[in-house]
């Protein structure tokens, strides 16, 4: 057969993991934490299988997770998403996003994607026969250039991928960002995907600017958020698409033959467990300590570093250290210094090298500091 | 935006599972059991979650389970199936049936698919620009006639669906089908993917004839398969699919953008679970009871019965006692007689009445006694 996807190859997130395993590296490359769930959520589903949530859940999810979606959303954002009609339940963010551009997009279509970019969405759009626009983001700010967005729509632009707080740099959106957005996106008449996976992983007393705020841009918009990465269980594989009834629709009938629904007895645990708050919205204190904790240690390195602002991710500019390509200084960490990353030049568009790693803090401080003491060692 | 599945739809399941919810009524519509999974089983997803399995799984699924699944297979059809490359693990059945057609699938490209037929896999090929070429299926028996199927490929023929078991006739192949089968397969150069999910739930002595246990006929085929099905958890969203290596490939470009991986406690789960060959061997007489349970109670019914010879699904012909459509049937059965059922028409293409119903005997006894009693009333 010919491959539809002739320049996909495996994952890097495999690929690093298992590099990390090989070598017997701290991994810090895939992005999750290795510390254990909450004893209290795991003991909810075990309750839900025990009280015999094991067969199908609706398609759209568990009625009782929408509401406390639902709910979430209208107290953090100020925008109300129906239950009924515009929350659907997925196995994880990717497969939202990616029943996103499947419900979506067509042959021809021009999606504008900010490069660096996590690695599904350009893959997912060639998959339907869409065109990716890249939109690059310069180091060391990765700030969005809205005039250049504006240049490059054309008529054949269909919709605009944000991702903030944005994986891999750890830059976030600010309100301005999200109305230049919204204003493009109206004039134009476009669709937003905004992948909001690290909604609750935002630091230094700044402020998530979701898609969902922006009523207009709401209006226009497809959110999708990650349980996985706000409650320690990237393994459970769950998360959420949230989007006007219009376009939830074409959502929902594409979802149901990708999966026709989700993990029954997760969602009832997730649904009791999200009625606490205190279960997302302490989330930023808890990664802005361990972000500090790593920076604390690297000080004095040689690295290049700007604080995340965002995500549990941290990048880190080796330019002062060696000129070799992202590439082989990440393969020579995993080998020689057991420490495995992910060399950012597989985010750009091209391959762009900017002589940067990213690394994942969602680790415990013990694995932390053993990093950063390696990591310090660099002359 | 414009639909990318104008015809589709919400699902009949979903649909006859509300309705069924709404009329307060016995719920033999969507397939799924309502008695409980077994507890060994959910203790072991307990235990999984307890030792700490809660992030991401690889790629292709937990390597324990992978190895699993390959000793199964080649102990029940001499087939191996390397498990570091020939199997991956699914949030169920669906999605590895719509993974293996997103990865196969191109615009203008023929599949044959017999009707009626399992609905999701029509529109994923529409999805993905292809075209169905439909085989009608005759009732009473359901017989594939392997002519027709010859006289209906193309050179735009890219592949064939099969599933037998099959639902919703209970229809099996024969060994005789599967060399048809493969012959046209091989001198047309076809791929093949063999929806296996009822697999272990096969009555009267028959034998699964799976499509791996065919070389050639393997050797370009997807097979897909259920632990839902098999272990009674319809909820918990697990499945697989096996295919040789340069299929298998192909088919984990796609899954990792459409879920990137699964579950991974359950699948930890499933790989101690699945040792036992008990766990699947003894489905086929335990769901043979139920069906034998089900229409001995039914003798001397006005409904025309022809027993299923595999699936936990039992076609009931109703043209001797109404006339009406099978959806008028079927919404006077759920509204007056309290009975969900599926209307087969729904499955045909073209929507052919054959004034058959679908009930799923997948319940308790008492369950299916409490309906039989209703059915027999219909004079
Ligand atoms: C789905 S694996 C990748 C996890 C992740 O979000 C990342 O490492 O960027
Ligand atoms: C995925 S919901 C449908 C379940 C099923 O296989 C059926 O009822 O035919």
């Amino acid at each position: 057969i010919n491959s539809k996807l002739p320049n996909v190859e495996t994952s890097i997130f495999a690929k690093m993991s298992k590099m990390a395993t090989d070598f017997d590296a701290i991994n810090l490359s895939q992005g999750f934490p290795n510390f254990p769930s909450d004893p209290a959520l795991i003991a909810l589903v075990e309750k839900a299988m025990n009280d015999g949530y094991n067969q199908y859940a609706p398609l759209a999810g568990d009625f009782e997770l929408r509401m406390e979606i639902s709910k979430k959303i209208e107290k953090l954002h100020n925008h109300f998403y129906n239950p009924e009609t515009e929350i659907t339940i997925t196995a994880g963010a990717t497969q939202a996003i990616f029943t996103v551009i499947a419900a979506t997009i067509n042959k021809g279509d021009e999606v504008i994607n900010f490069t660096p970019a996590y690695d599904c969405y350009a893959p997912t759009v060639e998959l339907f026969g869409g065109k990716i626009i890249p939109i690059q983001l310069e180091p060391p700010y990765y700030k969005a250039d809205w005039q250049e967005v504006a240049d490059k729509i054309s008529a054949k632009t269909k919709m605009i991928i944000i991702n903030s707080p944005h994986n891999p740099t750890g830059m976030l959106f600010s309100e301005e960002d999200m109305l230049h957005l919204q204003d493009l996106a109206e004039k134009n008449n476009l669709l937003v995907l905004s992948d909001e996976v690290y909604e609750h992983i935002i630091f230094d007393g700044n402020v998530h600017q979701s898609a969902s705020k922006f009523e207009a841009l709401a209006a226009r918009s497809f959110v999708t958020a990650s349980f996985g990465k706000t409650f320690h269980n990237t393994g459970w594989k769950m998360g959420y698409c949230a989007a006007p009834e219009k376009l939830m629709k074409e959502f929902q009938k594409v979802h149901q033959f990708v999966v026709f629904c989700v993990n029954h007895p997760i969602q009832k645990a997730m649904a009791t467990y999200l009625k606490d708050e205190n279960h997302y919205l302490k989330l930023g204190d808890f990664y802005q300590q361990k972000r500090d904790f790593f920076l604390n240690l690297l000080k004095g390195s040689n690295f290049k570093i700007i604080p995340s602002k965002g995500t549990y991710f941290q990048m880190l500019d080796f330019s002062e250290i060696s000129d070799e390509s992202d590439i082989a200084f990440v393969e020579r960490l995993s080998k020689e210094y057991k420490i495995a990353t992910i060399p950012t030049s597989v985010f750009n568009e091209g391959g762009r090298d900017f002589k940067q790693i990213r690394v994942c803090f969602a680790k415990t401080d013990e694995t932390l500091a053993e990093a950063a003491l390696i990591l310090k060692k660099f002359e």
